[in-house]
């Protein structure tokens, strides 16, 4: 598992740059001794193997490969994984988890097989697939895994009665922020969100930085009210707003700022989720990062289409009837159906306290 | 510091017996080994000197006392401390921190030195200041110390829309609960809890048995609505309920079922909170644990009336803009007002979060 190990804190790493590729780490070791190390870089970039490869060089013959996912027998943007891998002279590979890919999907295995290489599988499988699950969901369903972020005081209120939410959590916090956007394909709030608080939305290291490659910002924004002075349209990472019932001249003129339009059938007065989710997919979305506000997490939180949730809790006490919640929407009905999370960890951020959990 | 850990140790434990007494811990130690424990038994019964010395026997000549509270030194329900240190043949006292009761206030230590006693001050009192904190408050102000409980869901609910809200969160905290009313004078809700939730509001121990000294139980109840077969009335502890605009029949009712009244003028409809505490720092009540909900909690927080926050947060998502949120009230209007909490500490209550903090 030490080996694995290392390939799957490099597949970590890939998670910044790797999107819509699956993040992958691989290592390369002869001897004993690590001889090449890869993770997925941007698209269109090389694959974990291939960096892992190169660097070890002449080493590689008779070497051990460990990849945290099952290596491409096709040619996508990059020529096919197990080729190189055959050719290298590599003896084994250890691989954490099969690539769902139907163009993969085992195949990438047989190959290696055929090739006279002994293949192991499933050492690290469930952190592979933990590090993977964008890219996972994606192909095993055609949607894109749905994570539900916000931030809010110690007694549930994520702004106060004014809508002022700036600096309610730690500047730890809100640089973690920058580096799950940069973890995802897409960043997507309400319109509300937008007019209230006029985010950039962007992926910013700790030095507050842009990343190289940026998410998709994407509004759910019913009437195209999205203004084109927004602070969105800063910075990079392409704008697109979902809308259902937008005047053709308010449509024209977000297409003329260069925004990418998504338009579904009205569900109630709202945005149909379920049809947005599907287009995203369909866009080779493999991950969203829904940051709110109130009213689209109360959507997707009645439609059930949130996978996973992270929170963070900052030490203060705001009150007031009228400080908005986190989730509004429907909610639960009874107690039965309540949403326990699954597999929820802790973690400090200044003083601040993250929650995430899977839901159930 | 050893030893005078020891006796905070056992201040702690004084805490769910003690109250109106300040909760203190002794530890008589001769020649380097513990000879004496004790800690403030029931109110009426012996102090925790008393009790170590007690044990101590003939050992306490020439011992060492260590104590987390400055002995008394006037007759109160039980005679002098000082008295029996001096007779005990005690030779040195370590003090934690002065008792700022005014009959004591340094006076105890006056007659130990006065006796040839040596006597040392401080060690261990910050701890001692904190288990304390609600006989502190009382003694320095008049007014008993509050501690603003609630339990929420991970996205700041306290019940689901319906208003149910049993089994949000774990037996863990639930058990943890019932020790903390154990630990203060009085247990405080708003009619609202007890019309929807009726609760006992018991200090339980975790094998579900009530504590043999009970907390009051304190309804704020403008218009005395509480009814007469309410479980409060259920198990140990006496009911007080607090009005301002109750008819002469409502107040008689509940004085015939051994009801406490305490009447203040209304402050705009709701019972004049400021006017309460008083009324039950009078009473000789140290603490106060104010269960919510939501309107009350709001007041007392508007009010900025809460000393402590202890908050127990769930991993479970309920969502829904008509469930209710812990604190209501009018809240915090500007962000320079926002009440960050100091010396916020988390524990962890089977899955829950319980997170505690000082009011800045």
């Amino acid at each position: 598992m030490e080996y694995m190990r290392q390939a799957l804190e490099l597949a970590e790493e890939a998670l910044s740059v790797s999107h819509p590729n699956p993040p992958v780490g691989a290592v390369v070791v002869k001897d004993g001794k690590v001889a090449g190390r890869g993770h997925t870089m941007h698209i269109g970039g090389a694959h974990a193997e291939v960096v892992a490869i190169a660097e070890a060089g002449d080493l590689a013959a008779g070497a051990t490969l460990y990849t945290t996912l099952e290596p491409c027998c096709h040619v996508g943007r990059t020529p096919p994984c197990t080729d190189l891998i055959i050719n290298s002279g590599i003896r084994e590979v250890s691989i954490a988890t099969i690539d769902p890919n139907p163009k993969v999907n085992g195949k990438g295995i047989h190959i290696l097989k055929g090739a006279g290489l002994t293949v192991h599988l499933g050492d690290g499988e469930e952190e592979s697939l933990q590090v993977a699950e964008g890219y996972m969901k994606l192909m095993s369903t055609g949607l894109p895994f749905v994570i539900a972020k916000f931030a809010m005081s110690l007694d549930g209120k994520i702004a106060l009665s004014s809508g002022e939410s700036k600096w309610i959590t730690s500047r730890e916090s809100r640089d973690y922020v920058g580096l799950m956007r940069s973890q995802v394909g897409a960043v997507v709030a309400g319109i509300g969100t937008v007019l209230e608080d006029n985010p950039r939305l962007t992926a910013r290291d700790f030095e507050g930085n842009e990343f190289p490659t940026q998410p998709l910002k994407l509004i759910v924004d019913s009437n195209a009210r999205t203004p084109l002075d927004a602070a969105l349209f800063d910075g990079g990472g392409e704008v697109v707003v979902a809308t259902c019932g937008a005047s053709a001249l308010r449509e024209k003129a977000l297409v003329n700022r260069g925004v990418r339009l998504i338009k579904t059938d009205p569900k109630g007065d709202m945005v149909d989720l379920d049809v947005l989710l599907s287009q995203l997919g369909k866009m080779g979305v493999n991950s969203i990062l829904v940051e709110g506000g109130e009213t689209l997490l109360g959507s997707f939180a009645d439609m059930r289409l949130i996978d996973k949730v992270v929170v963070f809790i900052a030490p203060v006490i705001i009150g007031g009837s009228g400080s908005p919640s986190p989730i509004g929407g429907v909610g639960v009905k009874v107690m039965e159906d309540i949403i326990r999370l699954e597999r929820s960890q802790l973690k400090m951020f200044g003083e601040d306290i993250m929650v995430t959990g899977y839901m159930g």
